[in-house]
């Protein structure tokens, strides 16, 4: 099956919204076997519309719309894209019921516009909207399935994966599973080259690479009849991968080193702090976004400045003017002393030079990551490059990847790291 | 002139990279005066590139391409567009200078497919590729302007700042002055319903809004002969919505909370300190994020338990016990604390629930804001809606947006703040 998404909105030609959604769905249809040979975004425009219908369906037999199916006048993907295949609107009471209850809760006026979303194309499957108001629907003619979602991605995404994809699902009769392999601490070439004899040969299930800002990841995927035997077809190769790239696979389930990190640190009840400086709050907040963090963060201090670093952490002074901030013991005492303040079983700390401006001593992108624990202090020295926000990020990714290495029981320092 | 903007790259079709050039380039493109009709995406498939080739000539008189420029046997833009309009592919010796140096200063192996980087189309501008290895470049053929730029954002926006912007201006004659108007305080519906008349009335200068997470922007755009001229044509229409809108506008310059808050502890010679426990280290990421952000930002504490507030803030463990982590007492003394405890001018702090999971005792989106200085301490109520990121994201921008009306001599709270 192959597939065109079409978003509607002049606000992404604008370039005021960025199409996310494409991206998001583009990924799930991956996930259904289904291939995505387009992306297109078009404008508010009825004429303009129409002729991207008409090109998407001389080339595609899935159509997925995004966007226009709300309540104001430039709303008209459903008007276009019923008429484009000869399908008449028609009231669906129960879509009005529930957009009467909706606004009369709410204190909202229910105007004609409103009512209009409880029109939806003649025979098509209803897709409710859950998340908000107006309602998806699919609908086929002509060998071509069309299926209308709305904009906003909070209700674009869970109305694809609660009524798009399993409507999907039960047409196309194959069951994909995948399994994603998630690697740091080496780069996507090096990952490529290992892998790209067995990449061309393999056919089912795949093998394919991503870059993310300083990871990689690898991605299998098995197509069978049923789950669970596309499931065992994975197996053997997650598991040659994962013997293959050794300790820098840090996950086959979870899709950061923090989610890692949380579910090792739930594992063993153990709890960490963060001394941030260059990262400026970064690891916390990484951190804090996943839902459970306070289980196991307990907090830490952000030591943007020399005089905090000795004020609210307790760093030696001594240690700040002889070795400077950004140096192998500021960093280990900032791990050290977060830890002690805290109570945490971990502390980990990151320190250096983000850019733009350096310190006259060191250059850019010099930057040294701590780890204290009971048994002992480790720092990490890194060379990093790119711009600030890539540094920030990257030391927030190394502070993460030298927790996981401890809970893991893996080596925590390479031998370079020793002599620096 | 009409633009559209076709990315090449099976990745972007595969989900595992999100368009965000095409957004990125349509902004930059609307201050340019051109009107972006169409964003496509196609894979690294010869066939169906070409066909996208020619449906945007049908409907564009500008052709911008994203991606497929590199040394790698998928990247095949060159070739597709150069043969799609009739052009020759030479090489340019200066390119080929460029790229025999660049890969002996890193030691990597120069093969054929490097050299074919330095093959463009015959009588093309040339656009070098400073970011880079593969240069860009546009041609005209037919009517129809073509610009071909790499597919890495750090590659492809600054040539397109450096290279392409420039190139478009000396074709069109008009220049577009664009100023936008930052608002927080506000929702984007409320600002629509006041200014929608004026916006559908004015054609140049124009008028639109936007909405962003907890913010809304509006741009005044005016097109001109000469960019003074422009410039000046916007002024009465920037004045007369922040006249409009009052104390809402946080900015015209400055692009988001954190950035005003930057610039005004600059003016002031003023610096601040965080204590956050919901946000775990948001506000100083965020305010970190910015270079320069070393002058006026200390650091502080992230307090994401109870013990650590009172071990490493020093809040009153009577506080915590009588009043809950989740307070007004306790906004106030972790503001206090940090400010007293990093010797800063002001102190902002945040604690609430983000979610998923409530306290059983406040519902979810529950947050206290608080702002210290040496005149007294103030404390934010909110009740915030969505979900846990979203949370997260408001409370950080109203700690900004206390710290900068406190700056600019503003109220501090609503009338119903200071009753919760």
């Amino acid at each position: 099956m192959n597939c065109e998404i079409i978003a509607v909105g002049t606000e992404l030609l604008l370039g005021n919204t960025v199409n996310t959604n494409a991206a998001q769905l583009s990924e799930r249809l991956a996930m259904l076997g289904i291939n995505v040979f387009h992306h297109t975004v078009v404008g508010d425009n009825p004429a303009r519309l129409l002729e991207v219908v008409k090109t998407a369906r001389s080339r595609a037999d899935l159509i997925i719309t995004t966007g226009g199916l709300g309540p104001t006048y430039d709303d008209l993907t459903k008007n276009i894209l019923a008429s484009a295949f000869g399908k008449a609107l028609v009231l669906h009471p129960e879509e009005e019921r529930f957009l009467r209850d909706y606004y009369a809760g709410r204190g909202h006026p229910f105007t004609d516009n409103v009512l209009q979303q409880a029109y939806l194309p003649e025979d098509c499957t209803v897709f409710h909207n859950d998340w908000g108001t107006a309602p998806g629907c699919a609908f086929e003619s002509g060998g071509v399935h069309v299926l209308l979602l709305p904009g906003p991605p909070r209700e674009c995404l869970p109305m694809f994966d609660f009524c798009a994809a399993p409507y999907l699902r039960a047409l196309s009769g194959t069951t994909l599973v995948s399994r994603q392999i998630h690697v740091f601490g080496m780069g996507e070439s090096a990952v490529e080259a290992i892998f790209r004899e067995s990449m061309e040969r393999m056919t089912n299930p795949t093998l394919a690479t991503y870059a993310k800002e300083g990871e990689v990841m690898l991605r299998v995927t098995a197509a069978a009849t049923d789950e669970k035997t596309a499931a065992a077809m994975c197996e053997p190769v997650v598991e040659s991968v994962a013997d293959t790239l050794g300790d820098c696979v840090y996950s086959v389930e979870e899709d950061s080193l923090e989610a890692r990190v949380l579910t090792l640190l739930r594992r063993n009840h153990q709890t960490f702090a963060a001394a941030e400086s260059l990262t400026g709050g970064l690891i916390g907040a990484r951190f804090t976004a996943l839902a459970g963090a306070s289980e196991v963060f307990l907090g830490g201090a952000v030591t943007y400045c020399d005089d905090v670093k000795a004020d609210v952490l307790g760093i030696d002074r001594a240690i700040l003017c002889e070795k400077g901030a950004v140096s192998r013991e500021t960093a280990a005492a900032m791990a050290e002393s977060v830890r002690r303040m805290t109570g945490a079983d971990f502390g980990v700390s990151a320190t250096g030079l983000a850019g733009p401006d350096g310190d006259g001593v060191h250059p850019v992108g010099t930057v040294y990551i701590g780890l204290a624990a009971a048994d002992g202090t480790w720092v990490r020295p890194l060379t990093l490059h790119g711009d600030r926000s890539r540094i920030r990020t990257l030391s927030a990714n190394h502070a993460f990847d030298l927790l996981r290495r401890k809970l893991t029981g893996l080596p925590l320092l390479r031998e370079h790291d020793k002599s620096r």
